[in-house]
């Protein structure tokens, strides 16, 4: 499974809300395991005000799926709270994945509402994978979205992923580097994702091999020494202009370049980066070394970094740490997981959640989603969403129009549409390949270009319009009204 | 080792940073492994602006250190990065942590710049470890902190954790809920947690169980046939006031009470919960159900709860989620580990590590923390940082002052001092039993009520004194000196 290492083989399934095993043992009682039900994945709002966000977490979902089971242990556990009923329990037992799950690939650009995944299985079995499907998606696709702001900020400078020390737990670091990975970062400190994903494994020294030598001299010496090939030298543990510089520069001479070495770069973690790479920059110009690069780290964000290269600071890539890898300004993606139909004798019959929070009301139905690409351009123009049973005609003018102020009218024309859905598993069966890390990457990194630069922008960007279709439209309108308490 | 189930078999060993490893190959390759070496765990800020941090972790850091090892698999990954001696590699296959660690325990209360962790070992050992404890203490004192403040914010009333759907990873959800416990929540959503730590599982419904259902009574009935002795049923699918709590009286004296039982509670989770629950409870107190509690879930957090209690709202406990699990609000624990000293021919050399950044300036030696308590009322007066050598006598005056305002002195008597870390490994071996997290979480709440009120407000709480130790003090002064560029 595209795993270089098959590391993690604990068995998530009893990572659910408790409620989960709850309503399938009154579901269970009730006779309605058997009931066919469809729920969708979606989010409401993209963090950062943000105009769109990237997915990712699937094959780690497939994974779970393929691996969902209960072991005695678990039942035991389960028998021991004395509010399941026995048949309850040998059902979970020989509990098996049977449903369909549809989903869009990781690495593609989303936007609030879509269903990026959609199950259709018995009630049991779509309520049991709720939560794993949720912290997945939602972890993966956080770090993604946060990742690509911060690559897209350093304009073709790469980005490194070092964060690993302050994510939210171990999961957080080594599915967070993959993330990152697909995000567009050129790599991770985080030695495991090297191992297991391929993220390929980056660093360069902490400030304790610095204070480990008797002087800054002998620790770069040692350190070129001992890396020729890729000496990045960390210039930042006692004073940058006044030692560090120095002594990098006479490593280079001294050590490098007797054998046919060049320095690689300087990092600097403290003080003012920006003042700080011009005075260096400079200090490594008179020296000659002027394809030495010189990184930057220190608590570095999408927004720093635009600032740090508008003031034309003397950069050549990034270490991003901690605001990365746990999304600082806003650490949460919030998808969820709602009921949108169930099986009655054959026929799906749609359902709604309607609240007080408007934003709160769910699109009714088995849907699909649509992206309508331009003809000559490939730019994204606009997504649908659509009863599963509807297709877009490509060769025919298609309208969307506006939720709520159905006034705002657009025909398309000269598009092609792509259903952004692909089946993943059918009956139980995985139908799908996953693509590599590499390919997602890429992938991600060519629809991200496919969007408006006016979606792209960080802070108040347009907002991409993601719209129903007339029959979805329709239905909502319907079911609203049927639910309304006068 | 206090697992009601071995759940998490991984081996976390390649869970670290890449320079760990170039960096201790280049220890190796200088004869400089044997080394012994003095590394602090500590941080600089708490999260939000607290008075305090709770720490918490340290049990999965004995694991981790138990558990230590390379595998071939691990050793033939190395080796194909070719930039590795074949003598370093031999090394790390027979690898095993031969140190001492000192920690302050889990649940303590902590403050800035005090050693949570001190390690004692060569050079290479301590290097290794580095970013697994720094994961790992950084996530769970994350949550564990601010779950404290959330729970401070209820007043008595009962918060359960709800978050794991959100959460950074599957650890996220499963040590984040350890922590939460720690902080003081009465249970969790997350089963697995329950399975493996003993965190109490808990929950209600979802909407798609009502959802499921022909109508809202029909659900609710039969959620209160299955589990009649702990019915909370989730009124706001449809309509809280016109539908929600009219089916659950219903539901109370149709189905319930004919049993001889009683509707333990209802649960909000949208619209204005400060209205709504008071609605709510006139509504259930006029139909005699009296003893039913309201619960509120739905984004909230410390802030939000303060407020509602502000206003009077009728709630009786709370379930929280994403702004717990994840810390939202500040979601990173800024934990570094920073070389102290270094051994040299058996004499303890202290080392400091320089910034521009002064807070960044760190405490050289090997160190001690204590806290002082009023004899009387065992209230903590103030912590003190110290060389290792030095005790603090219970019995003599003690003089505490600031580190950058001198003249603030202060004269301390009628106290007793405390320790505050405790021996974990001693040349590798284990010398510490963990408590049970019970106990853990009982320590932590009355650690918490011996501290100032003034130290516990949420905005701008009086700063708790933890001052240096006269020798310390001047040993860091000397060392800044040493180390100035004029």
């Amino acid at each position: 499974m595209c795993y270089k290492k098959h590391f993690d083989k604990r068995n998530l399934t009893m990572l659910m809300d408790f409620y989960e095993l709850t309503m399938s043992n009154g579901y269970f009682s009730k006779g309605m395991d058997e009931k066919i039900v469809y729920f969708d994945v979606f989010y409401r709002k993209n963090p950062d005000g943000a105009g769109f966000s990237i997915v990712a977490g699937l094959q780690q979902v497939i994974e779970y799926i393929k691996n969902l089971s209960f072991t005695d242990e678990d039942i035991e556990y389960l028998k021991n709270k004395k509010i399941f009923k026995e048949e309850f329990l040998n059902y979970l037992k020989h509990f098996k994945f049977s449903g369909d799950i549809y989903a869009i690939p990781e690495g593609t650009p989303v936007f609030p509402y879509e269903p990026l995944i959609t199950v259709k299985a018995k009630a049991i079995e779509a309520q049991i994978i709720e939560t794993m499907l949720l912290v997945t998606i939602n972890h993966q696709s956080l770090i993604a979205t946060k990742t690509n702001r911060i690559v897209r900020a350093a304009k073709g400078r790469p980005v490194m992923e070092f964060g690993a020390r302050r994510s939210q737990g171990y999961d957080g670091a080594i599915y967070g580097a993959r993330a990152a990975y697909i995000g567009g970062v050129i790599g991770t400190a985080t030695t495991l994702s090297d191992e297991v994903f391929g993220v390929p494994a980056l660093g360069t020294m902490a400030h304790s091999w610095v204070q480990m030598f008797e002087n800054e001299f002998e620790s770069f010496k040692t350190y070129a020494e001992n890396y020729p090939d890729d000496c990045t030298l960390l210039i930042d543990t006692y004073n940058v202009l006044k030692s560090g510089i120095p002594n990098a520069i006479k490593t280079a001479k001294e050590v490098l370049h007797p054998l046919g070495k060049r320095l690689k770069g300087v990092r600097i973690d403290s003080g003012d980066i920006a003042y700080l790479s011009k005075k260096c920059r400079e200090m490594l110009d008179d020296a000659g070394l002027t394809d030495c690069g010189i990184v930057a780290s220190n608590s570095l964000d999408e927004y720093i970094i635009t600032d740090l290269i508008d003031q034309d600071a003397k950069l050549n890539s990034f270490g991003v740490g901690e605001r990365l890898i746990t999304a600082k300004s806003e650490p949460v993606f919030g998808c969820v997981y709602k009921l949108a139909a169930i099986e009655d004798s054959g026929e799906i019959i749609p359902k709604i959640k309607i609240s007080e929070n408007t934003e709160k009301v769910t699109n009714p139905g088995y849907k699909k989603v649509w992206r309508l690409y331009d003809q000559n351009t490939d730019n994204a123009i606009a997504d649908v969403i659509t009863l599963a049973h509807e297709v877009i005609d490509n060769t025919k003018p298609y309208i969307i129009f506006d939720e709520l102020q159905t006034w705002k009218v657009k025909k398309l024309t000269n598009f092609y549409a792509k259903n952004l859905q692909v089946p993943v598993f059918l009956n139980g069966e995985l139908v799908y390949e996953c693509p590599t890390l590499v390919e997602i990457r890429n992938y991600c990194q060519n629809e991200v270009k496919n969007l408006w630069s006016e979606v792209k922008r960080f802070t108040n960007p347009h907002t991409y319009y993601v719209d129903l279709s007339k029959d979805l439209w329709t239905l909502k309108q319907a079911m609203i009204e049927e639910h309304s308490y006068k």
